[in-house]
């Protein structure tokens, strides 16, 4: 790997737990040469200087990405179509525009009527995230070891896409080239169905009669505090993922609410053996992830257990 | 904390990962003088002996609990009833017997009729656990700072109580006493439930034909690989745990049902309030778990981000 940074002027537009990671891991790696950064409010430009992972912070969006090679959209999938209006007279021809939204089609949708001719837009979207969010929740290892899908449109020149590539592959992560359609099938079952459940599953517990609050919490290492993390995501991030990939998402429920339907009758039934045979061949995609380096298998994904 | 031990001889039918953990515990903290241990299989005796965990390793459950002060039984609940038949006989005027089962109703119902007079019948389940299982899947730490629950049946002697408690705190873990049928409905919210919905969800993943299962584990870190990690637990446990609590558990599900319902029609609706609202609430129960120790806030769980 050349040491050169692969992005002159790296512009981000917003800079929570994805567009702070970016900053710092461009700095670390040398992937950016000046990084210039902003977000929607005073308070978290005010922050952003503090941390000091910007060579410069700019007040509006507009300003920011002026003389930009790279444009990197960072904000909920909702707020993709105006602010791709805002910033589309100063785009410089040549440039690169794109996001990390966890919706591609939509932000397809919503994006590419303001991008100006001559502009490179490639939708993207890192694999990888915490539950926290804010300018404070970033750190530069995010990406590493992770997928970041791209999804550009028909006609978006190679050398673009490949310098896209070249830059998350400088700050760690593994990339995948798909279409907007198919990433939003993929992220519908590995993630937004997922956080759907959890979400679900955590309210369910939050108002039993029977059972109390505080015994919730308490109780909860027997396998309940797993979903607890993903359902304390971003509330405004995650709206905006199931108002913006809705007919991929209702898919995936329809098949998933068959199953659970499925195994609700094995055990109203008691049929052992069904029961059997479905867990043990979860088990094995389980082993999947771990062994392809997703996953971690320290016994309770390294907990500690010392008081 | 005294350093006498509170059990003089230990007895465990079946060590895998609880019984295991128990053995390696009880030596680490010098809660047992004497530990004798037996498996069902000459494969699992014979891992005994090499790992050393306890003193004596004997042939049959019958022989182990001979002249033993204590004795948990570790095996999957469906297996409690034969096994209580056959140590009853054996079972030493004043001694304690307990198990580790992660149902208690059923536990209560199949072994108490074998429980000779002059034997404290003790139920308990440690809320520890991980998705690992057999004698080398076990480790001293398990329990700390975990909730151990006691559902001792009426009339149940309290000094007998109180031992059983001080074996428990002294390997760690905080005990609390509840009835079996309130244990049954706590467990079945926060952690039968729990296990599965994620059994049905990697269930569904793996059988998409639009998405395929090399997809479902590579962008697995977007949530996905929380669910698989419960969902990779012992299929034999499972399968009792369901059809032994199935009533709890049925009823949950009514509920979770339901609620589910609910976000899939302001998802079908573009409801965003509806949506913001309840991942607005979802997200404080989290924080309570980290607050009372019972998860860590380490991003990802502290799991390994460099390659
Ligand atoms: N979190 C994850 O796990 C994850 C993973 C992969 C991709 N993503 C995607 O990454 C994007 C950002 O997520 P994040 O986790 O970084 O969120 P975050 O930590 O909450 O940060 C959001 C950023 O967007 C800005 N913002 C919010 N609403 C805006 C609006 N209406 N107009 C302009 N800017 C706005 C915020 O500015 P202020 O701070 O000034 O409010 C902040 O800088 C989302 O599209 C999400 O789908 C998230
Ligand atoms: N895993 C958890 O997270 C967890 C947490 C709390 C409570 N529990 C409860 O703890 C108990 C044991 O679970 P575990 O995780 O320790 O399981 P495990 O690692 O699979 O070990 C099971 C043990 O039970 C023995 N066994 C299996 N079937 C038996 C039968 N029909 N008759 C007699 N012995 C039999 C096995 O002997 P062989 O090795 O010779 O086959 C082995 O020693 C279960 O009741 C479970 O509900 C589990």
């Amino acid at each position: 790997m050349t040491d050169a940074p692969i992005i002159n002027r790296l512009a981000l537009i917003g800079t929570g737990l994805i567009g702070g990671s970016i900053a710092r891991a461009a700095r670390a790696s040398g992937a950016a040469k000046t990084i210039v950064a902003t977000a929607r409010s005073p308070e978290t430009r005010k922050r952003i200087r503090e941390l000091g992972f910007a060579n410069q912070v700019t007040e509006t969006n507009a300003e920011a990405v002026r003389d930009a090679d790279l444009v990197i959209v960072s904000i909920p999938v909702g707020a993709s179509g105006p602010v791709a209006k805002e910033i589309a007279p100063n785009l410089k021809p040549g440039a690169i525009l794109s996001d990390v939204g966890s919706v591609k089609g939509s932000v397809v949708r919503d994006m590419s009527p303001f991008v100006p001719a001559g502009v490179h837009f490639i939708p993207a979207h890192p694999v990888a995230g915490t539950e926290n969010s804010g300018p404070d929740a970033g750190f530069a290892e995010l990406f590493v070891n992770r997928w970041c899908i791209l999804t550009p449109v028909q006609g978006t020149e190679e050398p673009a896409v490949e310098t896209l590539r070249a830059f998350w592959e400088k700050i760690g992560a593994n990339v995948q080239v798909m279409t907007p359609e198919h990433h939003d099938l993929v992220l519908a079952i590995t993630s937004h169905l997922p956080h759907l459940i959890a979400y679900t599953i955590v309210g369910t517990a939050n108002e039993l009669g029977e059972v109390t609050e505080s015994e919730v919490l308490k109780f909860s290492a027997g396998g309940f505090r797993d979903f607890t993390r993903i359902a304390a995501s971003d509330p405004t991030m995650w709206r905006d993922v199931f108002l913006h990939n809705k007919d991929a998402v209702l898919e995936m429920l329809g098949t998933f609410n068959e199953d659970l339907s499925k195994l609700t009758r094995a055990i109203r039934r008691g049929d052992g053996n069904a029961l059997f045979d479905h867990f043990a061949r979860t088990r094995a995609i389980r082993r999947g992830i771990v062994n392809i380096g997703q996953d971690s298998a320290v016994p309770d994904f390294g907990r500690q257990h010392a008081p």
